[in-house]
């Protein structure tokens, strides 16, 4: 115990992180011996693996932090089965080199997705949209179940660098994204000496309109000049509330990794969105620039702290609805509160201070147990099971707690490898978690996987939750960088097999014979087809498949996929002239140059489509100015 | 019988692509049957599962096609380790973002990555480096093995579309890049009735200098105005000698899948590299701006070509070096030809004609046998054993046959899922490949794995060598578009635990009292450190971790990663301003921006790094402009 106790002085004092993160525990190495147990092997390996003409039973929707994309494995298998790009381009797809997508990215070339959310029907995933955001360059995305395509996405003022993210109220009324890093309203000059007067910790409400395909920013809250990491959303009786945590609540400016660890209590945001929204409704808010913002120091009500052990991370409810649970990495225990103590709080006005007009919640009203499992550590996140089990990362001690919220009972523990951030099961994050399987999110993964130089991949882990015992079935590496991650039955997931057939969409051709290339000025608009296996640009010409343009002009190329057959897919490439597209079947794409390279090009179909795919390209033909 | 006739037939027309890529075959049908059974199911999932404590046995090294990155695999779990970005950017490594990596790209935002070749020795793998191709803007890259990441670029000049790749010769002198689409020399504006005065397919024949670490283009051959496509290096007896398929050598223009395909016999081209090699040396070339260009029918002798069965993909030069194998989607068979004979009718000067001065070998003279293995259609690229035995793909069939080039027997039949391309055995394209283990890239997964909307992923499938029978016993998706692949065993690379510690290096900092902000003018430059857990950008100033610079500043940004333990890679974004770079272990990056938007713009690291992560970030403030 004592070894814990200086571990985690040391990483308070940021000077032994490394020590911490990279010991080999004991537990560990048991864990290694129990897997390469013959018999052990053996049946995880049957329990993993998925056999030819069958599929997984879950999807897996893990965000690819830096790398601005989304990726998607199959459960249990853990087979990566998709990557969608969001907030990075992706010329595998032509993502953010066609018009529309390039459009969608609004200009920024990465982000920094954290945290999906799926969207829910009556608290449960629905299986049709997947929202994320990005922390680098402040935006929300949707995604398309239907399709794996991101839809829309909003740029966020006011808020610096969304990390929790998306997390989904029970109907999808919004998803809540608070600030990582407080910053002044609209990103202004002000020094760090004004911090406490001029920055802010802003949160943004972000609707969905379904009708519209686009996310909408409804209001924001000027909280405090604190950072806000995860939330949660209430459920059942608590439906209406939400929860966030905080950290640097003392308001350091520097040396965060020091100075925002100085008090031994951060808070929850514990807020009711119904009532803020009554308060938007009633006209309680300043127009900040064109957005509705709510000041909690000036606009009462709804929102409330309720103390928590230092630096919290993740704030998770309970699928019943009746409690949230803390958890952070510098605290020495899983804290559970109750929402009905919660409320008789605050009906009894049992506050214990204030900060920016928002009251604090007194700790012990609210609070119902502490769990702290010996030698554990670093509790992070947790998740549910179909019986109520909570099961928290353990982020320093690296392992999985399994526990009862009701009792504070630990039921078992499990070893991980190593620094698990997040936790995924089965349905987790909904009123009625399946079970089943659970993935651990480790940062760290050591020498598990072949050597790939001095940075390592990351990993996740596969426990199967189906007996008493949590066991560890399967290691998958992971491009970095997952942070958190949802688990979807499959069944509840119902994907387009084509865009459909539309005569009326825009620039769209459906008959070969109907392509032709116009020219109005210096722009020439090409309106094609792309088929099994040739482009027809102009329907007329003795070779349909070039195009002849003028040095300077600037072209625009519409494309139809008419072949309307799954996964015949095109894709549209430029030589040396660095552009790329993909046209889905069905699908119309465009792209937009300026040709200003005379010379001869060949264009060709990058994307595996048929038989004679390899035949299937043409020529771009620049004239030479005068 | 007539089924597979109708079958090509329909594929030469343009017209039945489709039905024949998706039709269900009884033997697939089969297949999944077989897969199914339970006991084998429990026998391939423990073949394929590696417990935690154990690796791999092999790295697969696999093209990313369009999405320009090169994937990593492990086998036999078939689980991807990492993804190396090359010719397009990837955010999650801060590749084409930072100042070193942007200037390797040249410019170009994406690439065509197909036909990764690992360097050799003596006809081996040797562990060291990885190159590969782009079609799409013309380059050649190599990778160094022992970090993982891209050293060199190299832009290629008249050759379009360097589709077949970088197949190495056995001691790695040369890297050959053939043309896939003919294009007028430095792609100068050329109408296509013109093609065949104009129009060339030039090889280009490329080193690498290990001691600059650079890529350079030795000089380069003006072939006919034919796309080429697959090669391989001759080995032993052979070495010295190359092999090239060649298509459209009807010279067509337009409307490729049907005209291209209209002559019975295409070519091998048979070239010997040291006797070109010779003639550079001897001065037997012309410039072509600042390349030496062969053009043959001026400079003559050393290439030959040899007809073959039409539009051939793959040409294969087995492990002894004696002969080499022609094959393509559209031929009847594989055609084994031998060097022997090859040489004898040179010697004999056994022509049958000419083209551009290079002459044309006669068939019979240089073939040896033609193997037709029943209702197998569409061979397309072979693969060796240990033992000498072949495995070819048949792209249309869907299936690989394993037979004898010695004797043309069929030995077995294994059906994939489905139309593969390539496929990569375990150091197969080597003197001494290991058998064990082969892996076919499938083109079309269909329904093998979960849906994710119109655009399905692609598949590889791993194949059991080590009993006489072959046993397909792992699927694997594959995000798009693996093209080509190579395996090689674990133990022969030694990749890099950090990048050492090199005082030396301009712009490092290795001591955090050492780091500073210097101004020039208008230049604000940084020599900044980061470890765990902060930034220290002045190693003097109140605030270390803030960056304060004036509106208008151009900002460069050195960092240098003084944690030198493994995996401690620290990322570094800054919010709003859309900028991110990696910098692993030891390493120092560079960053350079214009600071054109005033404003507090938090900065934070972006790669997980320590358990005060979360808390290792600044600001960047920009003073407004007077």
């Amino acid at each position: 115990m004592k070894k814990w106790i200086a571990a985690i002085t040391g990483l308070v004092a940021g000077g032994l992180a490394s020590t911490v993160i990279f010991a080999d525990f004991d537990r560990n190495t048991n864990q290694a011996n129990t897997n390469t147990n013959a018999s052990n092997v053996a049946s995880y390996a049957e329990r993993t693996y998925v056999p030819f003409g069958e599929h997984d039973e879950y999807y897996l929707f893990a965000s690819g932090g830096h790398s601005g994309q989304m990726f998607i494995y199959g459960v249990p298998s853990m087979r990566r089965i998709r990557t969608i790009p969001v907030f990075s381009p992706d010329s595998a797809t032509g993502y953010g080199y066609d018009k529309h997508t390039k459009e969608l990215m609004g200009g920024y070339t990465w982000g920094d997705l954290h945290h999906p959310a799926l969207s829910e029907t009556d608290g449960d995933y629905d299986g049709k949209y997947l929202f994320a955001t990005d922390v680098a360059n402040n935006r929300a995305a949707v995604l398309d179940l239907k399709t794996f395509t991101t839809m829309d996405i909003l740029k966020v003022p006011n808020t610096g660098g969304p990390h929790c993210a998306a997390f989904v109220t029970p109907n999808t009324e919004y998803l809540f994204l608070p600030t990582r890093f407080a910053v002044p309203l609209g990103f202004e000059y002000a020094p760090l000496d004004e911090y406490n007067e001029k920055y802010r910790g802003v949160m943004s409400a972000v609707t969905f309109n379904e009708d519209k395909k686009k996310l909408e920013l409804a209001y924001q809250v000027a909280l405090p000049p604190w950072s806000f990491d995860l939330s949660d959303a209430g459920k059942k009786g608590s439906e209406g509330w939400s929860v966030m945590t905080t950290y640097n609540t003392e308001e350091a400016t520097t040396e965060m990794e020091i100075n925002a660890s100085q008090k031994d209590r951060d808070y929850i945001v514990l807020y009711n969105w119904k009532e803020l929204e009554k308060m938007v409704a009633d006209g309680q808010y300043d127009m900040v620039g064109d957005v509705k913002m709510i000041f909690p120091e000036k606009h009462k009500g709804g929102i409330f702290l309720v103390p928590t052990a230092k630096s919290p991370h993740g704030v998770d409810v309970t699928p019943d609805g009746t409690r949230f649970i803390a958890s952070g990495k510098l605290a020495p225990a899983m804290t559970v509160f109750s929402f009905e103590k919660a409320f008789k709080a605050i009906e009894d006005k049992k506050f214990s201070g204030e900060f920016n007009g928002i009251p604090v919640l007194d700790y012990e009203s609210v609070m119902e147990r502490e769990v702290n499992p010996e030698n554990a550590l670093g509790p992070l996140h947790s998740q549910f099971d179909e019986k109520g089990h909570c099961y928290t990362t353990m982020f320093i001690s690296s392992e999985i707690v399994k526990w009862d919220p009701s009792s504070g009972e630990v039921l078992d523990r499990i070893p991980v490898q190593y620094s698990p951030g997040h936790l995924a099961a089965a349905e987790g994050d909904t009123v009625s978690p399946d079970g089943k399987y659970l993935v651990s999110l480790n940062k760290i993964a050591k020498d598990t996987y072949l050597g790939v130089g001095p940075s390592h991949p990351e990993s996740m882990q596969l426990i199967d939750l189906s007996g008493d015992k949590m066991e560890l079935i399967y290691s998958a590496p992971v491009d970095p960088e997952p942070h958190y991650a949802q688990m979807v039955k499959a069944d509840k997931l119902s994907t387009d097999k084509i865009y459909e057939k539309d005569e009326k969409r825009p620039n769209s051709i459906w008959n070969q014979k109907d392509a032709g290339i116009t020219r109005n000025g210096n722009t020439v608009e090409v309106r094609g087809v792309a088929m099994r296996s040739k482009f027809i640009f102009d329907g007329a010409a003795e070779r349909k498949d070039v195009i002849h343009v003028k040095e300077g002009d600037k072209v625009v190329i519409h494309l139809t996929n008419i072949d309307l057959d799954q996964d015949i897919t095109h894709g549209f490439g430029i030589n040396s002239y660095d552009l790329n597209m993909e046209v889905q079947p069905g699908q119309t794409n465009t792209m937009e140059f300026i040709a200003d390279k005379a010379g001869t090009y060949p264009l060709y179909c990058t994307n595996f489509c048929s038989a004679l795919h390899q035949e299937m390209n043409g020529y771009l033909l620049v004239e030479p100015k005068g």
